[in-house]
């Protein structure tokens, strides 16, 4: 359930006034910190809080934003590429959960699944790993069941294959991979649910920081296969919380 | 409801008998035309048919695909990037609709609209309509509604805002947008659905034929986008599509 | 009033002779150090002194430079991309101001704004505010007033519509962003004064180092927009004063 | 003088009524012939009227569009990039002036000059004019007087320098090349005025159709300059104009 | 048996002089056209001919080496990428066979089978069969039994797998895919034979020719993988076939 | 032999029974640790043992992965790109030999060399060597005798020549070069043997670390010469060892 | 000879007077066509006429640039790039003698070779050979004695080799070559004279046409090697004449 | 005088006996040290002493390599790309001058100057000087008179217009630039003499290193410019001695 229904039921149900929920409702749109302009009013208007991008941010401002946030009621707050360092020094002004695989930290707590399904996260080798903590955690906290299915890629199609049932009761995949990046259009072909694709960084020489496989990922000849940006496990996690959060709407 | 409940209902009901169905469903999963291998089998599998890219191929290849997958119970068939030529000669070999602005013809009837809710199909500019015709004709073939948004590029935000509301009443939505692609990024912003980015190759000199538009696509720093191809609007509305239709999975 | 009016009105009102104006005027345009032509007489030609480019020169050679321009009485001398430890040592070498987020140092004063307007700088997010912050002190420099607007990026449109004032009262913008650079479209399509882009390199992945940002910028397609250097603050905060600056010439 | 004084004008004289002005203002602030979505109130918003980008548009839905604008008020309307063809059957549907080097048609007639100065367009060779016309017309019909320079390339600087005079009188500096692109460095180390250069697709083999002079366009050691999209002369000559009219705004 | 064990097996059993031999062997390398110099005993030093490149020379000059080569006892000869009009020229000035899929010509005959097994030549769709074709055809003018899987892309995994059996009996394999190249990496993991990959530039958007396969199959996490040019099926025909007839050297 | 024939025959003979035979054949073809999926089948499929790529790998992850292995019967385990650092670790915790040169680490012993003769490994300059060693150490382990000719670049071809004999005497020829990489295309010319170009990433400026290498070589207008990634020595030693293995099959 | 001493020694010997020298010397450095600025004193200035760039110009003008050069004394004048189709027009303005393989035309006559050596053009391949005739031609023109050597590219070295005492006995060497452009560093690696290598853009795939070949020149180990830009037969051999035309300067 | 030139005259005056003179003449061109194969006789065969890369190899193999040449009797050897560390660790092996800003060793003597003319080397700013010093030290090791012009860029025309007789009395000019790299046309367009031009690595943003001025000095206007790899100071230092020291050659 959303604030902004929340703050509705609470005036339906008398716990609140027009006056109070015109106000809670109306409150400037974002918080000016000089520096940053926070948006508070995201969860209400998009579903989900603003999350905050760790990299070039102290954990001074970090703070800061958290605070602003969790005081117009966003208690879960999401802090994404953030070092063991800054959350170390982060963790001594703000109370946060912080994991080193993801290089995530949160505030409150992982909303409990809700979605229509599970949430697939393959890679296609261990070094995918941590973008694909990235996407899993993300979906955890945003409300999903997810199912990891690590080190799949196509080279031994076999163990993609022994998992054949995993990604056919999936609702949603996320196919993380990096060299060439034959995993996702593999993947595609083999799906029936939208396929996420999340290129990395991973390689070397000719796979030029993560362009193979982007590359391999937007050509891919499997349809229902989309992709976003290289190393972007949570902008994947986030995507496909939405999708597995569908429901009717006219 | 798919080929494969319909075959196991019939069975259930008994106006088949197990053999049947065992034929039915245990029939080569492909046809093996010597220089194609028609996939019979991938509205089982995937829920849709499989879709036949008509550039690079003769008016006579595709009229003998189509068959292939008409034997196999397979109705509608659709054919991307077909040109009026190609449209012209393949009439005369089968029986198709066909139109002439997004290239797509397909056989058998529309799917009647049965997703969550309303696709919306937008566009930067005048020249992204081909483009973004494809994708929506692809959705409205699947069974979707689709609502067209065109020409609302962000150099004038207001159109853009001024179709807020249908912005934020949309399932899904599908940005077409060539040159430097920022619609995708500010109605990412706004929506509170996924957002399916298409980047054109409208444009010229430095958009070196969308790969600017692709790049700012997978850069948005609005969550909940993610890209496919330039220029590939048959994908987006597939995508688009089974994302529309997603309902609970256990 | 530039320089070369300054020796004009001493020779007209009898405080020079026109021995000694010839001298001032004539005197070799440049300075020559060996390892560097010290332009001295820039301000006179161009209206605004050189600007020494910090990086991959020592300390030594910088203060070299800045003896020789104070010696052509070009008094405030700019020293961009300077680092902190550089500047530590510049510091007991001559006298400077440093600002440590735009790593600008200069000498002599800040010119009192004398421009048509205000110069606003506005940024996508705040990671872009070192290279935003090296625009407007550059402008501030050189004698503009200017107006910060940090982080309004286009993944939450209302922050950048709630400052549609600012935008509309501006005499020149300067829009700075990383990732997929959409600001500058947006600022473009909403503003009725020249509008100079500057990517930044903040992002990852296909980012590639500003280069989405760039071609997006340069792309545009709002009327009124130009570009610079990726990261170049310096370049659009001189460019958006000359522009501030501009008077009727016949 | 802008439209919305205009009215503001009018109703303060009493020749018509507050309810007529603002009828005038409030109109819809666009109007929407399905397949585009036209900005009437560009002019009033940002100045001038929104320029139609020809190619990619049939003759039918550019006289559809003119229509439009000249309906709520926008006499003056230009079309870029029109081919001689497409121009010929415009002039049967619509009063147009069409020239064929620039490629551009407008209605109306060219605004009165009256800008701070002139604009110079200057060229590095014999093969930049048609993109140097396109910015000096552009420049002519939004109401400035031009200055031709062309074929004033590096490889002959004596050409350059023979032209200084020109230069140093000039408001705002259009430079268009193409290859190396160094004419826009040169003349942005002798000018005092802003500086747009206008990289061209002139050229072969590593000149990749205009990468090379982009490259070195925003890479120009020169302050005061900036870069406009490859061949993209409309942007030059509508920001020249911009510039050329500055005026005191506080 | 080359023509070089000819040479001498005829000189131990007396068919031709010491003298006889070293004429032959020792005559000039390579016959002086002028324009051309063609290489006479490539066929003596590397075990087979020189190969004509169709593209960029006239039919005359063609039949002028064919000429020349057939002088020098070289019968089967071989002409890639001979368009047919250029075809239907040459087959009036010299005897050649024509094959209008590949674009392949050649003199002489077929070399008769004899390499160690056969050469597995597979397709990731039907656009790609003339590169495929070049491949095929050029291996069994050179003396190897080919065997063709045309259209078993990765999106349909299972006509892959269906054919597991003719991948695993080939003693080289030719792997040939466009769009996103996965193909390659897929039967990469499945053999143990060399799998040769050629891209070709069947695709569109950010497939950019060929490049993205390009890139997928030099990172292909699959051992045993190598690759040609893009749409270079004449090389890896030949390579394939030096392959298959790999022997023991001492 | 291979692992699979050795059960056959052991079974053939009497020492194990059929029950034991098969289940050391049908073994769940890969282990799941988890993070990782070890594929303990690959050396019975495709004659060789699944290699470990060490970079992004812990020591103990990786230990981990060979008592896997060794466990399941693969005494020979090779890991690459394993820093001298890691390696010191590693051997702490399970039994290597390592080569700090080409950064391979392997347990039990190299094959015995079987193949059909010598693997040739050139390289250009002396900077090659690192990824030379990795080629010939990977072609050792798995059997091979293998000649180094190191420092032969084409800036002093007579190098070359002079080891003409090595080079017609070759079985296979790995061509390592960075910077223009001419050698494959020279040795290619000459050589009547397969010959695998690997590019290296020595260089500077516009090599743009080894584009500029792998270009020339999928450009060479040699025939019988594939490319594999840049810096890619295994891949090269890995194919090389196929290749001089190969044996009739039919 | 150049004109300039040309003049100065008519007016030693009494044959003009000063005035007349001086009005020759002093005249205009530049003569305004208005859409371009022809450099009539760029002989006397740098030893050669301006060239013509035939592409982009009309006949038209080309014949007015042509006349207006030779009106100041400059009666050979060269135009490259120039098709047969506008060479025939031209013909009919003015006397050109015209090349149709290196599309060149020229007035006047070729300069006596008077050069230091000869000037040797190789090529890869027989394709090359447009380009290559543009550098001869060029030489030629310009007083220098050529000798051709096509189609002597690596793949079959001993072509070259064969003509190793050429390439001795050069002044300077032109080496053209497409694909992976290996013919510049071999050359280099032999030859002790300048080497000026020309990229062309013959190839096709991984040759980005004529990038591969430009990088590898670049890169080139050998040293004395220099690049022009690709296909720029025209500037190589201009820089070959200059080279071959050295002489003492004190 | 060369080497070869000195067993030649030696043999004549009979200082040494024909058998003497071959064995130093034929001794094997050579010297294999296993790890590298050094040229003894690249002097003899072009004039100039083999120059050794000091990147990527120890003190201790650059000792090697330099006593086996000395050992030869090339005397005077460069070492190029030598950091200061190594090169404190090398004087301790070998007898070097070093110097620390070209980042050049050598042993023996610079040739006393011979060529025909002063090398110009020439630099746009002062971040281009390491760069530069390695031409002009190359230069002078080998032979030449040089002349720094250095901090010439275009941006300040009058520094360059202020030494044009320095650059017409040149015999050859290297122009240093990084950023735009007009600094080669600049010069290109008033030189009668042979311009090197070489890109830097100098610059930030879209310089990509060096890219952007590699691309225009590819693209030059000017004729007589040729182009050298990124930051290859050696390079050009080279080739221009080689012009400077041209000779007639029959």
């Amino acid at each position: 359930m959303s604030r902004l229904e929340n703050i509705l039921i609470k005036l339906k149900d008398g716990s609140i006034t027009v006056e109070e929920a015109a106000l809670k409702i109306k409150g400037q749109p974002f918080e000016d910190l000089g520096w940053a302009k926070v948006d508070t009013q995201r969860e209400m208007r998009q579903g989900t809080a603003e999350v905050i991008y760790g990299e070039g941010k102290t954990a001074e401002q970090i703070a800061g934003i958290v605070k602003t946030m969790n005081a117009s009621s966003q208690n879960t707050v999401m802090i994404t590429r953030l070092s063991s360092e800054k959350a170390d020094k982060l963790s001594k002004l703000t109370d946060i959960k912080y994991d080193g695989v993801s290089k995530i930290a949160y505030t409150g707590e992982k909303a409990a699944p809700d979605g229509l399904g599970k949430i697939v996260v393959a890679t296609g080798g261990t070094s995918d790993i941590p973008v694909a903590e990235e996407a899993a955690l993300t979906a955890e906290i945003l409300g999903n069941e997810t199912v990891r299915l690590y080190d799949i890629g196509v080279a031994g199609i076999h163990r993609l294959l022994a998992n054949r049932d995993t990604i056919m009761s999936a609702s949603v995949i996320i196919a993380v991979a990096g060299m060439e990046g034959a995993l996702a259009s593999v993947i595609g072909g083999l799906a029936d649910c939208p396929v996420i694709a999340v290129p990395t960084s991973v390689g070397y020489g000719a796979s030029f920081s993560g362009l193979s496989a982007l590359l391999s990922m937007l050509n891919s000849c499997a349809s229902g296969v989309c992709a976003v940006n290289i190393d972007n496990g949570f902008g994947a996690g986030f995507l496909a919380s939405r999708i597995n959060h569908m429901e009717a709407k006219k």
